[in-house]
């Protein structure tokens, strides 16, 4: 973690509830979700999660274990505001254009934050669309911050815009919109 | 290679140029396009390619070397009809939902076929905008097919889209759209 990106971690981290045995609980507006592997660890779901875990499959932004060289992120949730944040260090793995990130890398990233975002809100969902413009290249190396709000929800549809910024929100890398679709999980592995 | 990817490989490569000291050259439809290391080794560009191929920077979608993994793919054009068609078969290391290909990894190989072939019609672009309609989704090891199609070009805009299908043609697991600029390669490495 760069001495950027761990501001950033701090910034938010310091907002977040705190577990502690004080009766005058210290409640932050923000939750820091828990990365893939531990949300799966702690989950419950009978043989299919027992097979996910065994498998050998891994999730596509946690792929690559050096540290640094490609997707650094963690995100956090904002209960009130319906929104949340995604704090992320772009590694020389992940180069599109000379220098600059791939624009397949960032769509993932926004995939990503914006579906961890709709499913705190509402349950298992598949990304339905992705609309994302680009509008200035991101240097590899750099920590951007990505922000997923919630425009609206109709029926099993739920639609929220993204906007990844410089560290500082002064400059804006690219924007998007996504639509989700709630599924079952049932409806998923019989696929 | 899988024997579906291998069968799909040769039926398009059957169709490309051959180089041969025949004067009654069999010239075919199809190209099949360098990979990114090999396109850098044998292009000029004075001291930017020369930092490009030092850099540790590594392609995204060529940044794990371990056979079957992650992204296994080949391009091909088709010169007369303005087309081009990627072959990719989609590893383990490519999860997004539970045994599917991330909407990310699959954003990121239209990417990379699209802006692939604007790039051969109109030389060095950016990717300005996708936006990716996600209907099936594709499973883990599975080898789909994606065609490109020009849209249209306009001044230094140019349109296509993309098709997401089965290795037969007959499921559309994803189309797309997307817009590209074109640029100068001083332009980039001088952002």
């Amino acid at each position: 973690m760069g001495p950027e990106m761990r501001q950033l971690f701090d910034h938010y981290n310091s907002q977040c509830d705190t577990e502690t045995e004080d009766v005058h609980k210290q409640k932050g507006p923000w939750i820091r979700l828990p990365s893939y592997n531990r949300s799966l660890k702690y989950a419950t779901g009978g043989v299919y999660l027992s097979k996910m875990i065994q498998s050998k499959s891994r999730l596509f932004t946690r792929n690559i274990y050096q540290e640094g060289a490609a997707f650094e992120y963690v995100i956090f949730v904002n209960k009130e505001e319906q929104k949340s944040v995604c704090l992320f260090q772009a590694g020389h793995l992940l180069e599109g254009p000379p220098g600059h990130v791939h624009g397949g890398a960032i769509a993932t990233m926004i995939d990503t934050i914006t579906g961890t975002h709709v499913s705190f809100l509402s349950g298992l969902v598949v990304t339905a669309n992705l609309n994302i413009n680009y509008r200035s290249a991101i240097p590899l190396g750099s920590t951007v911050l990505l922000e997923s709000t919630l425009d609206k929800s109709e029926g099993r549809k739920t639609f929220v815009n993204c906007k990844v910024t410089s560290s500082d929100g002064s400059k804006v890398h690219t924007d998007a919109t996504a639509l989700f679709v709630s599924i079952n999980l049932s409806h998923l592995v019989g696929m």
